[in-house]
């Protein structure tokens, strides 16, 4: 099953909406063939490592398939993986987690029970749910994964009063950054941001086929039609007040515009996040500033800080998150560590927030 | 020498002001003997050695004898340890690294050599000086090795502005700082600290047969003679402007009065730093509260920062450092990253700033 992962972790950048599910086909403990899934529309890991069991001359009867997530039993845009290992002939199926799909969760490993096939289930579960924590998120809340990330230094500064931040952080942990924006189905900012730093939001430092969709929470629309962000197209620009001249200007960018206001004119946060949840959004990396952070954080939109903290010390700068001061501690949001890593001069940590 | 190391770092909370040194005689690869440095005045390392080898009724003609720190050739309190080696008929002693001492420096293996014992020098040394970092800070730039401690929320907050911070961190963490408060030979702090916390500044949360000496920077001598950190008595009060009736208040209470003026008429840390050394203090702990620690880190007299992070947000409240705002990134001053660690729920960084 860790290889299983591993192969899993191959699609990490490619299988948006859909889950990135690995599979390998052992003989004997010899490896006879692996796949995992490729974009959405193109085949799932099983049929990929019935493929390659077929390209390299391997019989598949009798073996014992791994899979990272239950296979699916419904026909989506492609037909039930179910059923492709029960043609194959596969004696035994090892399954590391359920699909929380309400389409399919538990009817997979039915299906294959069904047919005589010998289904295991649970290993690696633990892994398997966090290989894919923006779709268990999605499928199970309705709402992406969020993930806020932000680099500071150990006195928590994250630019000069002036706005210089380039560079508090090393060229290793902007790059390490990259890898989680590539992963994210979608990058979500504010206009604030896009105003005073211009962004373009896309993956550079790490390579990878598919960019994800770039989000601006922009409530009177106020970005311009040559920010960065809009170019390429395909920029959701979340606005609360209807602007029809510069709805047109955006849509000609290729931007669409999504009206999401709350009762006090901003951009209704957790709405949003169930919209981007019936968008198909799994994880959502937030590079955000000061006040949007902040919103999100109160408005409890986040499960998850990704931090780089740099060696030095800022002084008086601008802070990570707007917070309001807090009357007693017991009104503190507690996270728990989930990893703490050096990423070149830099400590990275991941926080999450406890399950909403 | 690893063996020798954890010999040595038996002695972590008491050799003060001398170093901690580890001994371990070795005969055809079996321990004989192994000691460490006792309180001063007390024998050193290697004599402890010799004696547990001679109460075991092992013979050390011949053996090999593994040192932390080069054995001391000179009459202090105690006589030579390169004389007792000498006179034991060790066959070969190996030092991991020369003793600062200008009285030693190189003299002990010198002597060792003169009477015809095999010396090898430099094994585990960068992990030895590690274990006396502030007696070679002391004895090679004539002040101690200055670590501060603070804790604080991610978002870099110590405090409520209310003032509450207890507690922040988790106990574990709490007990954690006395351990570094135990190994140091003074904790410092200031007149603010004292007159919003009243701390007791001792050694409770670990076990240790001494407490260090308390120090408190209080330029107006507006300490009060019922203050915690001054019981016991034999607490460092260091002011700026005299004040003989309260000097005449404070020895009363078994404390001794410092004057150090600079020329604002507030207490001038570097030349603190250098009286501390004249007095023998390696490490020096600080746990002060924004402006001091500021004021520290402002003067270049920090080496080392001991940052306890809690899993937290507070937003807006108090900090850690009182540091004015940059105009550039160029000003900052970097650290390094010494150590990263998980301590119960929090997170612990020990982070250097480049030699000065």
């Amino acid at each position: 099953m860790r290889l299983a992962l591993e192969w899993a972790a191959r699609g990490m950048f490619i299988t948006t909406p859909n889950p990135r599910v690995g599979c390998v086909i052992l003989r004997d403990g010899a490896l006879i063939g692996a796949g995992h899934t490729l974009p959405a529309g193109q085949p799932h890991a099983e049929v990929q490592a019935l493929r390659d069991a077929a390209a390299r001359g391997n019989d598949v009867r009798g073996a014992t398939a791994y899979v990272t997530l239950e296979p699916c039993s419904h026909h989506g845009r492609t037909p039930p993986c179910a059923d492709a290992l029960i043609e194959a002939g596969l004696a035994r199926v090892v399954v590391a987690v359920s699909d929380p799909n309400p389409l399919v969760a538990g009817r997979g490993m039915d299906k294959l029970r069904a047919a005589g096939i010998a289904v295991d289930y649970g290993v690696l579960e633990h892994e398997a749910r966090e290989m894919n924590i923006g779709f268990f998120s999605r499928m199970e809340r309705g709402r992406p994964w969020v993930r806020m990330k932000s680099a500071a230094s150990l006195d928590g500064g994250t630019a000069l009063h002036n706005g210089r931040s380039q560079w508090i952080t090393s060229q290793a942990a902007r790059d390490d950054g990259h890898w989680w924006r590539a992963r994210a189905c979608a990058i979500l900012t504010g206009i604030g941001t896009v105003q005073e730093d211009d962004p373009q939001l896309t993956v550079r430092a790490v390579d990878t086929p598919r960019q994800p969709r770039r989000i601006v929470i922009d409530s009177r629309l106020q970005i311009s039609p040559d920010a960065k962000v809009l170019s390429g197209g395909g920029t959701w620009v979340v606005a609360a007040q209807p602007d029809a001249d510069k709805e047109a200007l955006l849509r000609e960018r290729g931007a669409e515009v999504l009206l999401l206001p709350n009762a006090r004119g901003k951009v209704d946060l957790p709405e949003l996040l169930r919209e981007l949840g019936r968008r198909g959004i799994n994880e959502l990396h937030v590079e955000a500033g000061f006040k949007l952070n902040g919103s999100l954080l109160r408005d409890g939109c986040v499960d998850e800080l990704l931090l780089y903290y740099a060696p030095t010390l800022l002084g008086d700068a601008q802070r990570m998150f707007d917070l309001p001061a807090l009357e007693d501690l017991s009104g503190q949001r507690r996270l728990a560590f989930h990893e703490l890593r050096q990423i070149g001069a830099d400590l990275r940590i991941l926080a999450r927030f406890p399950s909403h």
